[in-house]
């Protein structure tokens, strides 16, 4: 069996995420019990919410100390004791910042089939596209005509939102960090309008971008720009809360939402929900996916960190806003 | 024509409300033009909203400086020059703090029948009534054998929302200032429990009181309850934004909830609503609670102050919550 180096939580951090909370561990790999497979891991998905699991309970068990940091990304079957599976087939799953890891029924890979890169299965055909169909449409379910505003718009979530909206019939309008995020958002993706929160008065610009007010706010980041959001909301508007990324690093200090109290003039909703629960429907969002990216519609951008080693690294990244789209690490390439 | 008493507005509130922000004045009754009604106001619904009003623009436009005070409540039909009503019908309208008042069709009088107690139309078959049944069932939408959680629970929507949601089969559990209040509620409402949150932990309180989390949180209260409660929200756990009475003195120092990111991982959602709205479905909404006061699963109480000139004192004791049920004053008898 080949060696298997794996990146372990040492430590639950109390403020920003820094190396320290990790050690690196070479170990065997594990026996492939009946109806399991072995897999190599190719890329990880670094997501958010790998913030969350690290340090405490949230809609999953926080992950303990010692064990294998948790992290959705895609793998190749090397041995199968799974006549669902061959060797050389490649998956979506669960395996962990880790270069093998032992899959069983209970760990559900999904196929990935031919033809697709794996950058998109990780992206737009993956957890984060899911994210976004489902959470604007299920949750948001917004009407051709109307304004979404999303935040985090160049993200790996946000930046799929607002082209979603755009082919659904709406306004979209993002709001990202830097001119060069804003104008990538509107020249490329095709966004109405963009706001540089960190050069611009957000709440102002909110007011000029959607004179009508929002309709639907997709949320990714939290604090300030949530309230600026919730001041602005149209009647019936529609608040999804997919994330509050600018709070994670210290809950302890959370910014609240002080203009929660305009959902009652407003008759607003604001709704939370975890993309797992809708796993038995992602044929038809990758399904949608698929149909916009045939069409041009859907455009996407991934950044990759080469190297296991670097998947701390690349986290720190992910919330310090120095990527673009997607961001993985590229455990091996086949 | 009779002279006609009334409060106007003569500045607007900073902070608490008081009598330096109101003025008497006495003028003739308007002429009654074609269509219209002449009415004389019995009784005056002093609700929360009225502070809202008289503030700043919510879902209806601020009362003008030197406008009457905007107010509900019972009148009587002292002429009429509108073939659907004769003099001596009794309506639900807004006549405003003033003895008189006209209105035309615009303003929507609703007669109320002979052998109703304006007590209780201006209660439980009232606005009140209205907004804990729609609240409840439209907004909560509580399945029978869940938990539902109302603060203000002693006030005269919160005492009807609990025992609606009784009616229903779910468990009641319910928050308010002093033991005498709670007493009241688990003694001759049938709530399941009650919390004092002037001498308990609300926080502890709620999680020995609701076990498996509360599946729907009625909020007429805001602040630091809230907080509370949605740390506490079962998994797709409900929150009702029906008011937010201790924060409406002083906005500027309003409480935010940090918690509203338990949105997330509970899958909940957070949402207000008007009662206006809901005009239409009146009917619906007086059938059921006629129902169940006929069979006597609906108590309520109410508490009158005597004399319109009295009617800022009463919308301060709103406020400091020394008050039963719904609070009234009565303006004229008949």
């Amino acid at each position: 069996m080949p060696a298997n180096r794996q990146i372990l939580l040492r430590a639950r951090p109390t403020g920003p995420v820094g190396p320290e909370l990790f050690e690196t561990k070479t170990t065997e790999t594990p026996p492939v019990g009946e109806g399991e497979v072995l897999v190599r891991t190719l890329y990880l998905s670094i997501d958010p919410t790998i913030r969350g699991w690290i340090e405490r309970d949230t809609y999953l068990p926080r992950i303990e100390l010692g064990a294998v940091v948790r992290s959705a990304g895609a793998a190749v079957v090397v041995e199968s004791r799974n006549p669902k599976f061959a060797v050389g087939d490649r998956v979506f799953a669960m395996p962990g910042w880790q270069e093998y890891a032992v899959l069983g029924e209970r760990d559900r890979p999904t196929k990935i089939p031919p033809g697709i890169e794996l950058r998109d299965a990780l992206s737009v055909f993956g957890v984060t596209g899911m994210t976004a169909y489902f959470g604007l449409h299920d949750i948001g379910k917004p009407k051709p005509g109307e304004t979404v505003v999303v935040s985090g718009a160049a993200g790996a979530t946000g930046s799929i939102v607002g082209q979603l909206a755009r082919a659904h019939g709406c306004r979209a309008v993002g709001i990202a960090g830097g001119p060069a995020k804003c104008k990538w958002l509107t020249e490329e993706l095709g966004f109405d309008a963009a706001i540089d929160y960190k050069a611009e008065d957000v709440s102002k610009r909110l007011g000029e971008a959607c004179p009508q007010g929002i309709d639907v706010f997709f949320d990714n980041v939290g604090g300030p720009i949530l309230d600026a959001a919730l001041a602005r909301l149209a009647l019936r508007g529609r608040v999804v809360l997919c994330g509050a990324i600018s709070q994670y690093e210290d809950l302890s200090k959370a910014y609240a939402p002080k203009n929660y109290m305009n959902l009652i003039s407003k008759r607003g909703r604001m709704e939370g929900f975890i993309i797992l629960d809708y796993a038995a429907r992602f044929a038809e969002g990758a399904m949608a996916v698929g149909a916009l990216i045939a069409q041009g519609k859907l455009k996407h951008r991934t950044t990759v960190v080469d190297g296991l080693e670097h998947a701390p690294e690349a986290l720190m990244r992910l919330f310090s806003g120095d990527h673009e789209g997607k961001l993985m690490v590229r455990v091996a390439e086949s």
